[in-house]
């Protein structure tokens, strides 16, 4: 009987892959307010596949931002629920000119899937859907109840999604949650995610004149916001990497020498060779997978002021804006955090500017599981199996801000049953999710949910 | 005899003027490729008037980059020969929209002509235009013999003109230099500029991994770039405002206790009601006229790493860029300058990315010319007059590189002669021209060119 299911998803592959292409298509992101259309024409995509598969009540829930879609199967009587979540938003694909093919027109090459959210988090959303879809084609029925999310504005921060959940306890009662949006150590090393790191973060202007001054008639006078910026940021990092934010490390949990063992034991990337750098630089004391896996970090992820054009324009810029997040592990709490890094700003702030703080709205502790609880010891077995290979256990340095809410709402267990690879170029030009991963992925979503059912 | 030119400019004014707006309505900006075709017509426009007008030997010179203008009129007999100069090219105009008018479109509101270049520097070339013209057109010849040469790079370093210069200085001979490229110290105060700050600069690009990369995968594995930069552009100046460059304030020229007092009476802009800032922010130990005028400074014109669109984007940015110019004093050489600066960032540029410097091509000398030569004499003289009011003595902090070079070349006195006001907002968004300033302009370049006669 179950052979069918596999058979299935084999006989229809091509088509398969032709509709994830079509999802893919859309450029679904969530964070510029040009493409609100076609983020919706994504959610609609998700919520006609469950209703032509013959999930009930789906639902397109509009939201004060980009919609999420809610659909539910619960006809497997006797069986555990799961609630299952994902996004159908994306990143920018911004700088565009760094692609090989079109963001938004996926191309297969070398055995990979390229495109905008091929795997984070489109593409794993969809294998779940194929599966989904399998089993209601070949058995009639699922072998679990399903209740699913799939949400619009993970790129952006979930603002909407937490409320929803909130206000939809009971609607939303399930035995466990279950993300596929992670990804493993390896290209083919079945790895089970049991730790994720927090986020908060926040932006800063320095505005100085009400205009770009010439630099020869006003330097001199005012203080130079770009300069005082630098001096600020400057100030959150000490040079051997260590955050100079009084407090940012209060209550952070000392790493045990058994837990640091396991994480400099544990096949990671090689970054040089993947990321061009010349040497990794990892936080005085640390090594690069513990700081990776286990220490919290505060970034820069943009900063800009003044003039960018070509050649010189001798000005002293009006205003100076950075964008500042940080990756937080137990024992932070992400709005002291927050608190921490504007009392530090705004102490140091220069005479002769003015700062303007705008704390990210949303934000999220870190979690960990217990890898012995019997679902992820069915996810590990289940992965195992597809990918012929034992299964590692780590805590990694992205963040999912919704396994949080899922814990502290539901005290359910959360499952995390990723099928990325460190070269998916997640965030980057030529995003990509090889399609082995996507073939055995289908294979693991199989044994999973059977295991679960008994 | 002379009554008749400044009728002739009474009655043709609004003629005049209107010539000038076409003038202004070119948008030659120099440092920006996408405009080359309208920087070579804002040369053409030079050079037809100055046909038109008779004068001999007008030429468009071709150089590498934008061509330049020479022409000559060398029929006053007996008369000196002055050596004009001024420059067609203009700054970028961006950001467009902060301007209450296009940029490229003049137009007259409040006694001023907005445009930009109205003041810096079409505007007040276009002025020696028409003076020119109505001597030919009433008395038949000028009244001194002209060399004139209207550059187009001068906002993009005049890479072409110091060439030019060094291989025609037979062809260029005179007996003083003059530009109108400067202003007064406030608006319908007759100032008379003796000393110029130097200019040198430079752009470092701090290079970090080969894409953006996703902060939580990456943060503790590589360096980010835009904080590296922050490090040291951080390092370029201490928060009271001295650089920290070691060696960059050797052979500055100490400050004379009578020259400060002239500096501190000198009637200046109120910076904190023209600009905006909270307050004014001078170097430790020095006034704000003090550091403006007579003081070096090293400003951040520009510095860009990462995304900056809305919302966030959790990324490790590829690498980060700064843009950097210094306004130096006498006894600073720029070149020298630019190297210490270059060694202060190489010898502190952290592991794990790389430093690319680019040195700015070109840079200048800071100038001097001592206040009681005659014609700097007759120049005060011939502002008092026109403007009815005792003429000020001043250094200002802007360069004008071409002022170095004539001297170095030619050793012959350069008489600054400058229309322009504080609140021209040069180089930023309205900049304008006072017509007030332009008619009595008019009128002071009519008798300064008579007295230089005799």
């Amino acid at each position: 009987m179950t052979q069918d299911v596999y058979t299935y998803l084999q006989d229809n592959r091509d088509n398969l892959l032709k509709k994830l292409e079509e999802f893919l298509s859309i450029p679904s992101i969530s964070t510029d307010r040009t493409y609100k259309k076609d983020v919706l024409q994504a959610g609609h995509f998700v919520a006609d596949y469950l209703k032509d598969i013959g999930f009930k009540q789906v639902e397109i829930k509009e939201t004060g931002g980009h919609p999420l879609v809610y659909g539910e199967w619960l006809e497997a009587e006797g069986a555990p629920t799961v609630l299952f979540y994902g996004h159908y938003d994306v990143q920018p694909a911004d700088p565009y000119e760094l692609w090989d093919s079109d963001p938004f027109s996926p191309e297969i090459r070398d055995g990979k899937l390229f495109a905008r959210g091929a795997s984070d988090d489109k593409g794993q959303v969809f294998m779940h859907l194929a599966v989904f879809e399998a089993f209601m084609k070949t058995e009639g029925k699922l072998p679990i109840n399903v209740k699913i999310i799939i949400e619009g504005e993970e790129e952006i921060g979930s603002e909407n999604l937490y409320p929803f959940l909130a206000e939809n306890q009971n609607m939303l009662t399930a035995d466990f949650a279950l993300i596929s949006d992670s990804g493993m150590v390896e290209k083919g090393q079945p790895t089970m995610l049991y730790g994720l790191k927090g986020f908060t973060g926040l932006e800063v202007t320095v505005q100085g004149p009400n205009r770009d001054l010439h630099s020869g008639l006003y330097g001199g006078a005012v203080k130079n916001p770009v300069m005082a910026l630098s001096h600020l940021i400057a100030s959150l990092k000490h040079e051997n990497e260590q955050v100079a934010v009084a407090g940012f490390y209060d209550g952070v949990e000392a790493l045990k020498e058994e837990e640091r063992q396991l994480m400099n034991e544990a096949p990671i990337e090689d970054y040089v060779k993947t990321t061009g750098v010349p040497t990794t630089v990892p936080e005085e004391g640390y090594t690069v997978n513990e700081h990776i896996m286990a220490r919290p970090t505060l970034e820069i992820n943009g900063l800009y002021g003044g003039y960018q054009g070509e050649g010189t324009k001798t000005i002293i810029p009006s205003s100076a804006t950075a964008k500042i997040t940080c990756r937080l592990v137990p024992g932070q709490d992400p709005t002291v955090i927050q608190d921490l890094i504007i009392q530090h700003l705004k102490t140091r702030a220069p005479k002769g500017v003015t700062l303007d703080v705008k704390p990210e709205p949303l934000s999220a502790k870190a979690y960990k599981v217990d890898p012995d609880h019997p679902l992820i010891q069915k996810a590990a077995d289940s992965l195992a199996k597809a990918f012929n290979k034992e299964t590692v256990f780590v805590r990694l340095g992205g963040s999912i801000p919704v396994v949080e809410q899922l814990d502290q709402l539901f005290k359910i267990p959360v499952v995390l049953l990723g099928f990325g690879t460190p070269e998916d170029n997640l965030h980057s030009p030529n995003e990509s999710f090889p399609l082995d991963h996507y073939d055995k992925g289908l294979d693991v979503l199989i044994n999973f949910y059977n295991e679960v059912a008994h």
